[in-house]
């Protein structure tokens, strides 16, 4: 079971891409899409999709998980934020990828057991989690690869970790309770 | 010179496909995609990207034309609209159309001549403009005429109406002030 994980924004997108077989987890890549601030909108939102298409064709997941919005109080952030989780689900979907939600307090909780922790907990622990020595790069990378742990926990707990994914209108048709995002 | 407005939305998408060669004008389509709200947010947006590509293809635009969002106070509305307008904007540089976004100010006032007109002077307005004796449907789709005939407007004024559009990365790196979506 490979799952993709993905903390996106306009300027930077953090992705993880996990292994987890039962108990057994490897890294597979992680890091972070780094999208140049003089380019316009329309531009970064291609970037992203076409970056995560990449990354989907490289790795096959089985699966994408992503962390619910964090609803500032910015109202233009939560809107540019909008677009590009938006171009985030598409490319997951057009390739007929399950995409499952999560909230911050649930990924917190299910990677370090604490729904309050902090950031820096949160990337310690994922840090330990995959024998990762040194995680270079932004918390976008660490909180990607929680919003990953958090699904793999997830499907284990559920003891299915073998899906068949076919096509994304069979698995939602199958499946109506795992398609989680709102 | 073919232009497609689209006021986008998780549930109504409406858009409008106009044809102006100076100040001939004429009404290809328009119409709002209905997505049914019993459908999932990762559907929704497959289903609004899918369905603007169908119409770029079908149409075969020269320009796009959007409205910038209306920051409501209700911030998930808003991120639910950040969605809608992310994929369909990625539906039109996916398709290397030029990109152009108006403020609900400059679109009321280039339509109406007022800049505070309602929806339903706007409404009145491009049915005038079009010759549309009853236009059937939500104020989605008279806001997506609105639109693309203010884009129409700005680029008559500009003097310009023939635009090569070529790839769209060539199309930025000649016209950078043309792409105004932030």
């Amino acid at each position: 079971m490979i799952i993709l994980g993905v903390d996106p924004g306009t300027l930077f997108t953090g992705y993880a891409v996990i292994s987890g077989v039962n108990e057994k987890l490897e890294m597979l890549k992680c890091d972070v899409i780094k999208i140049p601030a003089k380019n316009k909108l329309p531009i970064r939102l291609k970037q992203i999709y076409d970056s995560l298409v990449d990354i989907i064709e490289e790795f096959k997941p089985d699966e994408f998980a992503i962390e619910t919005a964090f609803y500032g109080k910015n109202v233009q952030s939560t809107l540019k934020l909008g677009h590009a989780r938006g171009v985030s689900i598409l490319a997951a979907v057009n390739k007929q990828i399950p995409t499952t939600e999560y909230s911050p307090k649930e990924v917190k909780k299910s990677v370090s057991g604490l729904g309050s922790a902090s950031k820096e907990q949160v990337r310690f622990m994922v840090c330990k989690t995959f024998k990762i020595k040194e995680l270079k790069g932004s918390n976008d990378i660490s909180d990607a690869i929680a919003v990953a742990l958090c699904h793999h926990h997830k499907l284990l707990s559920g003891g299915s970790l073998k899906i068949s994914t076919a096509k994304w209108e069979e698995f939602v048709d199958k499946n109506p309770k795992r398609v989680r995002v709102q």
